[in-house]
């Protein structure tokens, strides 16, 4: 039982660990065989008992004392990240936006292959930059199949999301990216996560126009 | 003392602040008037417990058995989240993911009004394309001071990040959204958000990774 609890860990914990990833990998570039806590959150920003306790949902990392084994770290979050092998990926909305997703050389470097971007305007099909090729939309179950996709990148307008995501759904892709602003509607075996960017601007105006003249206002 | 406790609300409520206020608009276009939490809740797949928790932290806003007055809430929100007024913004890097973000008109709808595009690569200064300029990094300063920026959205390679964060800075700029894949280093007054989506596609293959099996290994 007490083992069970351990799933229980909240949801940022795992994009944490991302940031911890890149660091470490950052770290075992430049040679550096071990890092404490405390070093490698001054790195990341983010306080060094948050680390201890993201790592100890997965186990006993650190020696005490002594830091944890960058080299060793690297590997178990590797694999706990599901980094240690490729996931065939698609970009789904040819636009400037997909076209950047689809050609971010930070994916590959991941595991995260795009094998191709789809569109339904037919002026965008044909063209081949960056090694991905842009296909139609009708040929889109083909690719899926024969190429065991199994993620896919959401770019098109909001209007069009749920249709693409029940399309990718029928086909077997079980991961989404989705960037349209909309609450697309899944099974929950769907690992579906959606980023609106705006919402992260709107964050940004909110902490600006936080002032003690403001949270009077709100809270009186 | 009982209302400066009510300021301590966890981050992420701010985020889901946006996505109530982007259902309220669909709602009260549509000629709704009032929305039970629950309603909105089902819209939003985000439970009506926390949705009542979060509007909780600022006001009383709705009525017992009624749901919440969609236009009131509406305008609430839009104050509290700082979306009554416009905020000059900037993009730097246009590749084709500054691009895309100097291009997409939900920033502008909602008073993120990017004025212009900043890049050192002079095959790109000088186009002008949907009403955004592309100019020279040597004209940032100028820029800035002159249009009053409050806010940019960073698009350059990791390794330039944080000099363009430094020189924004150095010039009034006090809200940073950044999308290198790097933690800045910033002064605790200024807003900086980073989005690494590199991390979200690393959620979904965790996820999708997620298996009895799989946690077994973890925690044996």
């Amino acid at each position: 039982m007490a083992r069970r609890e351990k799933y229980k860990f909240p949801k940022p914990t795992i994009e944490r660990l991302s940031y911890y990833f890149r660091a470490l990998e950052d770290l075992s570039k430049r040679g550096i065989d071990t890092v404490s806590s405390d070093a490698l959150g001054t790195k990341l920003n983010i306080k060094s008992s948050q680390i201890r306790r993201d790592l100890s949902y997965f186990g006993d990392f650190g020696k005490r004392g002594m830091g944890y084994d960058v080299k060793f770290l690297l590997k178990e979050l590797r694999y706990i990240l599901g980094l240690d092998r490729e996931w065939p990926t698609i970009v789904i909305g040819a636009g400037n936006f997909g076209t950047a997703m689809a050609h971010y050389s930070g994916f590959k470097k991941r595991g995260f292959d795009v094998k191709a971007m789809f569109d339904i305007d037919k002026d965008k099909v044909g063209s081949k930059e960056n090694k991905v090729p842009t296909l139609h939309m009708n040929d889109l179950d083909k690719f899926i199949k024969e190429n065991k996709i199994e993620i896919a990148m959401i770019c098109v307008p909001e209007t069009a999301a749920q249709e693409v995501t029940d399309q990718l759904i029928k086909n077997g892709v079980n991961g989404i990216l989705n960037f349209a602003p909309i609450a697309l509607k899944h099974d929950k075996e769907i690992r579906c996560l959606s980023v609106d960017l705006t919402t992260k601007l709107e964050a940004i105006a909110y902490y600006m126009s936080y002032s003690k003249d403001k949270l009077w206002k709100i809270f009186s």
